[in-house]
């Protein structure tokens, strides 16, 4: 059976952050942690080389995009997803869930499972609860996911409930699935699987949800269903409704989060991971986050601007490139452009969740907390 | 005035080839030398990082692309093409002259230079050979070119020695333009300027050319028009013929060519300097060039190739990634296909060059000249 070693190292005294290492099979990860995602097996616009440079120690990929192309026939023939994209840190991969809930005119969910359609060549397809452990176990993950209910923003309370109900069924079908694959399995690689807990935005639900997946027992568990429109505070308060219900020694995972500013307040909720395509697709956007705000690089007032994007940083792209570069890459339609733009954002990220673990250790991460959502969710000057 | 000092280090016993070293305000030189493209001031999908980490030394920057975006006045302003594109190495700019030809239907020629339309908005503009000298000034590049008439293949004699008279023409206001502005230029680093040899597919023109341009004399000569659909056979005799009636002392430069398998061939007449879109294109529509042929990335038959590209190939690319992931990148139309491929490309060309140059040296280049072209020119079996 493969094990996942979570080993809480600081609790914050004020807040519920806490510092961890999660020790996987491709290496020891410092937690909190950010994973930049990788939808089709990479993260767009950087190489394996730039991830390793800037730190990242895992990383996420979409199993509904994977699972369509190249397929899990040929993933599994080549060795999973690591070999194929020559990945030397850990994988934690998507149940494709939530991909598939996007599809909205594509698909149908049933007690079975979700029948859907590719978005790429129309074929149907059944992603049930032991296909979905099935597929991820094709990739060897170091951590693959449930395949869970997602439902939308606004969302009633009995809708809710019953995603939840449905959510937790497949909990307990997924992790009989992976115990038979693990049973059948030479290999003893196959990824832990993490929980998902639903609720929509009732506290009380995910209360109940964080409670009953953890009767089921996984060896972490992740926060679906958020930051999908619903007010950030109210985003906030169902995480730290859900993790006072999770076990302490466990990781916690919030799916698809967040902006700079969100970060340190989800750790400030007990979080442990994050993930977000947030850094990538806004630096092809143009969009640079920086300590002193966000920086829209096509502003004509960076055309003269022989500036790094961010005076304080010290990523590969401020080191070396002006505004006026990325402006002029940027109007231009310059791959390049996107390369360093995501680059620098990537760095950020990472950055951030460096000064919230060091700042946890150290016994102030509350004022880190404080200054840091205003300086950095604000306009560049 | 600005200094270029060529010298040349060793010659082959059996044909022209030669080895050199030159010296530019931004380094040394090894040639022959393959330049990258970096049409609007990036080689498209590499940053600086790489490229000085695949050895280029010097690239090729489009003057008509930066001219219209950002514009000379931003560029002048920032300090120049190396100051914007933070840039250590050399940096040689064209006139513009090629990209305005190539514009037909928004173009006219008259005595007085090329009136043309902006591909990006229409608006009108004027490229005289004084104002070519001018615009690439503000660019700074250690190496310009003088405005010169392009025709195309097929042309008729009577045409390419209109075009040449006028080549002629403006390669005298060109040299003058320039020698004012060294009188001018406070700054002693305007690039060293080149003159352009024409005459189509008549070796006897292109004889009288070169013969009458070393009258005016230049620091340096390239060759245009060529590689423009003629047979390749009769473009090496045009190359030969040229440089036939060329200084000895000084660089030559094949512009815009070529394959792979012709590059050791254009050395033979004598060439030290060579530029070519094809390694960056080619590699972002998914060719790679290796040892053994062209390998066309999108076959099927690659999708479970779990060796690198080349497998004798010390490149990034080949020295981490399968086949495998890059047909599944280049199939699911991600940056980083085009990313790496482009990478593996230009590897592959600086690589022959030094192939070349140490063959040169070693007394053996008919040796290399011979295999080279059977090998690099098939499909990859």
């Amino acid at each position: 059976m493969p094990t996942l070693q979570f080993t809480v190292t600081h609790h914050d005294a004020e807040t519920k952050a806490r510092t961890g290492v999660l020790q996987t099979a491709h290496g020891l990860i410092e937690t909190p942690v950010f994973m930049p995602v990788g939808t089709q097996g990479t993260v767009k616009g950087l190489t394996q080389d730039i991830l390793e440079q800037l730190g990242v120690r895992i990383l996420l990929a979409n199993t509904y995009h994977l699972y369509l192309r190249p397929g899990e026939a040929v993933i599994r023939e080549v060795g999973g997803l690591h070999r194929l994209m020559s990945w030397k840190g850990a994988i934690l991969t998507d149940s494709g869930g939530y991909q598939v809930f996007s599809l909205r005119d594509l698909r149908k969910v049933t007690d079975e499972g979700v029948e859907f359609r590719s978005h790429l060549d129309g074929s149907r397809h059944l992603l049930s609860p032991e296909r979905a452990v099935e597929i991820q176990s094709a990739l060897r993950p170091d951590i693959m996911m449930v395949l869970d209910e997602c439902t939308e923003y606004p969302v009633s309370h009995a809708i809710s409930q019953r995603a939840m109900e449905r959510t937790l069924t497949w909990a307990v079908r997924s992790k009989e699935a992976w115990e038979q694959l693990c049973i059948n399995d030479k290999d003893p690689a196959t990824g832990s699987l993490f929980g998902i807990g639903q609720g929509g935005v009732s506290p009380e639900l995910r209360r109940e949800c964080a409670q009953r997946l953890t009767e089921i027992g996984f060896p972490g568990y992740a926060l679906g269903g958020l930051s999908l429109g619903e007010p950030r505070t109210l985003t906030y308060e169902l995480v730290g409704a859900t993790t006072e219900c999770l076990p302490k020694d466990q990781p916690r995972y919030v799916m698809g989060v967040g902006l700079p500013e969100e970060l340190p307040h989800y750790v400030a909720q007990g979080i442990d991971m994050m993930d977000c395509v947030l850094p990538t697709r806004n630096g092809r956007n143009g969009m640079l986050f920086t300590s002193h705000g966000r920086l829209h690089i096509r502003q004509a007032r960076f055309a003269r601007d022989t500036r790094p994007p961010d005076e304080s940083c010290g990523c590969p792209t401020c080191r070396r490139y002006t505004r006026a570069y990325l402006r002029h890459l940027f109007v231009s339609g310059e791959m390049l452009g996107a390369i360093l733009n995501s680059c620098h954002n990537l760095f950020f990220y990472l950055d951030t969740m460096r000064n919230i673990r060091q700042t946890i250790a150290a016994g102030n991460f509350s004022c880190f907390l404080k200054g840091f959502s205003d300086r950095v969710q604000g306009e560049v000057s």
